[in-house]
């Protein structure tokens, strides 16, 4: 019996060689990291050495739930997918849902790491800790929602769940995400690592159970957990209802939608065509993620048009954002078409539509012509024209193959001063919060060790305006530093670790997260941690990413925004006149960098900093 | 216990009441029915009253599967789905595969009838005995597809096997079909009756076993029939390698590929376009009905334009036919791709095929103009044109509207000479084989008790060369009464009641079918019969069908063909110079009606001849 929660093992699988090996998970590990992005972080640190191809063998793949992931604690049916990101070089990490990560414990594993490259196309089949490499012809080229079924068929058993790439992942569009149901590990272009090794699935059923390290704490931490959630004006009330669209609402209102790729923030604001309201004729019905009680995620049926009969499990407020407001559409059926189209191939929705919205500002400024675009009419708001383009990008067909590996390797090619259209940081397409209205959540783009991801240290103290752990103004730069590694460490240890569904703490959990996830680690797996070890633990995955991406060759300059950002004010709605200017963040940068500990010149961790924080070698390594 | 391989139970569900009733299968209708298609057609006939409304409450929808279904046979994974056809006002019967038939026996039925309408959209869950009736506005509008998998999420149990119709079958298109996994059955509008009904979806897990009347005989039955199997020339060591595409070169060999709405046949031969050679670097693999060995149904990629990427199981050889001779496309992923909107849509492919065919000839005639079809350019050969087409059928938008429900309704709103191109018998559209040069076959068409359909007594000795019982001419009409009812009744017998695949009477059971069924039939079921008995029971059930027809108006006068097969002989290939002129047919129905024991004149079965097959309420009720 290892330490309640984790199952103690590692699954190694080598695709070049085709060696399975199970390693024990070092107990150190589990401590020092929880679980999930903690685990992907430290063994891509350990294991990907600097300069390695992201989209060759020696990249890595690392998916790890974490230690809540297959218990009972509602809402921790998460998975994290690690991997040296081919779209920013910089650490890729991101999480996804469903039933998969539960399965995955329940299978028996705690980690998986995927090395090398098969020689033709293959998927994994884990089942209670067997494991098969399988031919994967027969799923090569299929969308995901077919590759998952024809899967489930090829072993009989329609109860395995599944995470695929589809042909966006094949091709290696630095776009491509990994499916599983119909949830996305979106971001970072690890479909394309996973296309880059020929590895078409991961298939896994589990009929294990974990154990409770203290049964007794377990009951009184989960049922804290449960209070708060019951007490949450928001979660149950509003958040379970509508789900992540209502921020289409909150942030028109707030002026900090972003619109036709950024030019247009506060301007375009189509609140009544596909906010809440828009979308309520669309509703069918709620999914579930294992044991969740919430089910935020609902699906919506396209009803009109070419799109009538569509359905899908969204589009989360993220979409609604990249092919609503940054395309200039505000046709909702043609974005839950474009969201199922992009889940069906594989493709992120946010950097696809912000890649989408990039290319169509490029148009109506004359800089793609119609002859660049092979007939598209690529104005803002042709929902047509968009739909076609997400399946030339998956396809790399035409003008999808120049827009195949998201703004910034487009901008590259287009030359032409495209560059300045190119809404990303790090190479990240940004997701959608115009964030001249909500300075800590921009220094958070900023500085996020994935690039432009608003999931790494969410403002929420700026969006929803909860004064957790204080009251800020979100349109003023004062103590956006530390606030901001604040979010980045509290984040980290108390959602992407655990794991725990990020609109939990968000909604519910923020007073209270580092407690509850000291007393639910403490009564899972019988390891002892305060709420101050719970948030050292985020900041130690935050250093040791940052040590990846220094290793990289990323520095303080990288940690910026787009021109456009910090030379145009937004011109309308309830931020105007806001902007970041590049003072405004060399202010905030440096603060951020105090509190980190980080050398306010370079933004390179301090050996003081890596010591305290255990990671005396990353120091050795990285030569501070 | 019942008798082996019967549940004994009929389960009737009356949907405007809510009543769910168990009601004992009467042995006697066991023995001279058999099972699917004989139980469908018995009790259609008993409880639908001439001049019902096939879209009215007072219609029904029996779902039958055999004997033989759920037992250890092979191949007998099938189910029979009668009703009244909206399409052609005759008994409408069509089977589907997959694993949904075995289901519904492992759950404990013989037969499924389905009354009246519900107020609201429904979905029928049936698991081990236990039924209700659940909400259906969550998958109400989705996709067949989609539906299966919400249905199972909603049912949190991945192993339901679920029947659903798509947004055709909600918008009543008489070319709605009903789908399984990626199976339909398919023509005659039956999923517009579960339409009318606002039934979406019929949900199954069964967990029982089936007895086996004497393990013994079944073993030595069962034995016989995997030995003819084996060693049939053509079915493993073909038919499981190509699937039923295979006759598209054969049928171009003859000289019988229906091409360009039945206008160029001979002549448009694109096999090696759309044939078995094109179509092998478009497989992916193979998919298997409940413990069917030989696997006929391929899964198919498309791989080129705008189809990339889209899968399906088939396309069959009637969907080459219909999507590819018949409107004179020869582009292979386009094919495949309208193949998988049928499904996913829910229309049959045949006529929906064939219905959009029509409509090209008569916009290279001019009868349709651009302002008709609102600017599609509907030539023969435009694939795009064709995939959109089928799109507005299922919703009925705009000239959708207008092709929705088949050639001949279209042909009478159309008028302007119409009804000359429209390819229909009895108002179902025909399928791919051109009679002109294979006259049983035609025959049976012009028969069939559902109108012009392939599968009620395909004339294998024509289209395949098998002399069973004797070699005949397939350019000839000598004998092709006689051999025209021991198809259809023999075919009745052994494949759609007990119920078997008749893929297997095609390939390897002909010599033995009536032989073999009887002795099956006594293993099962315990139950006695002589291989003429079932040849009996076969032609019982196409008077009683016949009877039913005769109620609803038909006469010989509707056994006819389009006049263009009976005008127009073949202009090119293997049967050039052929036609079925009305003499032909005159003296291959008076042998037809003479070895049946119908009235010459009317084509109405005599007294005697029902009586004789114990149907002696049935002439009292037709007054002969």
């Amino acid at each position: 019996m290892y330490q309640g929660g984790y199952t103690g093992k590692i699954l190694r699988i080598n695709l070049t060689d085709k060696t399975i090996k199970e390693e024990k998970l070092p107990l150190e590990v589990a401590k020092d990291f929880i679980g999930g992005a903690g685990f992907g972080i430290k063994y891509l640190f350990d294991e990907v050495k600097p300069g390695t191809d992201p989209l060759g063998p020696g990249n890595k793949l690392i998916f790890a739930p974490g230690p809540f992931t297959g218990t009972t604690i509602p809402c921790a049916s998460r998975i994290s997918v690690t991997g040296k990101s081919p779209l920013t070089h910089t650490v890729g990490m991101c999480l996804s849902g469903g039933h998969f990560p539960a399965e995955m414990k329940h299978a028996g594993y705690d980690v998986l790491i995927i090395e090398g490259k098969s020689e033709k196309p293959t998927y994994i089949w884990i089942k209670d800790g067997e494991v098969q490499l399988r031919d994967g012809s027969k799923v090569w080229g299929t969308r995901t929602f077919d590759c998952q079924q024809i899967i489930k068929d090829d072993l009989n058993d329609q109860n395995v769940r599944v995470a695929c790439i589809g042909p966006a992942g094949e091709n290696l569009s630095k776009l491509a995400c990994i499916i599983n149901e119909r949830r996305a590990a979106g971001r970072k272009g690890l479909g394309a690592v996973m296309g880059s090794k020929n590895l078409k699935a991961i298939a896994i059923r589990g009929n294990g159970t974990l154990e409770i390290a203290s049964k007794e704490r377990f009951k009184i931490a989960r049922g804290e957990m449960l209070k708060a959630m019951k007490e949450s004006p928001v979660l149950y009330p509003q958040f379970a209802l509508t789900g992540t669209p209502s921020n289409v609402d909150n942030t028109c209102a707030l002026g900090i939608f972003p619109a036709k790729n950024w030019s247009a923030t506060g301007k375009f604001t189509p609140v009544e065509k596909i906010g809440v309201e828009a979308l309520e004729s669309r509703n069918v019905g709620k999914e579930h993620c294992y044991i969740c009680p919430v089910g935020c995620s609902l699906l919506r049926l396209a009803r009109t048009g070419p799109y009538a009969g569509i359905l899908s499990e969204g589009p989360e407020f993220e979409t609604l954002y990249s092919f609503g407001g940054q395309t200039g559409v505000d046709n909702i059926d043609s974005i839950i078409a474009a969201d199922r189209l992009c889940d069906e191939l594989g493709l992120d929705t946010i950097s696809t539509g912000v890649t989408i919205g990039f290319a169509m500002e490029l148009f109506e400024n004359g800089i793609l012509t119609i002859t660049d675009t092979e007939g598209l009419e690529l104005h803002f708001g042709n929902h047509q024209a968009m739909n076609r383009l997400i399946y030339l990008m998956a396809f790399r067909d035409g003008l999808g193959e120049l827009l195949a590996d998201g703004v910034k390797i487009a901008a590259g090619k287009i030359g032409r001063g495209a560059d300045r259209y190119a809404m990303h940081i790090k190479g990240l397409e940004l997701p959608g919060y115009d964030v001249r209205g909500a300075k800590a959540h921009g220094l958070s783009y900023a500085t996020a060790y994935t690039g432009g991801d608003h999931n790494r240290g969410y403002a929420f103290q700026e969006i929803f305006g909860l004064p957790i752990p204080y009251a800020v103004d979100r349109l003023s730069i004062e103590g956006k530093g530390k606030l901001t590694k604040w979010n980045q460490d509290v984040r980290t240890a108390t959602s992407d670790c655990p794991t725990m569904c990020v609109f939990l703490l968000d909604t519910a959990m923020a007073p209270m997260a580092t407690e509850n996830t000291a007393s639910l680690m403490e009564a899972v797996t019988g390891l002892t941690y305060k709420p101050q070890d719970i948030e050292k633990v985020g900041e130690r995955i935050n250093n040791l990413a940052r040590a990846f991406n220094v290793q990289e060759g990323f520095t303080r300059a990288e940690d910026t925004f787009p021109e456009r950002l910090m030379t145009e004010p937004l011109e309308s709605g309830a931020s105007k006149g806001h902007f970041i200017s590049k003072e405004d963040l060399k202010v905030m940068l440096d603060e951020y960098y105090a509190a980190r500990g980080w050398a306010l010149d370079t933004g390179i961790p301090t050996r003081e900093k890596l010591v305290e924080l255990g990671l005396g070698s990353v120091a050795d390594q990285l030569g501070v």
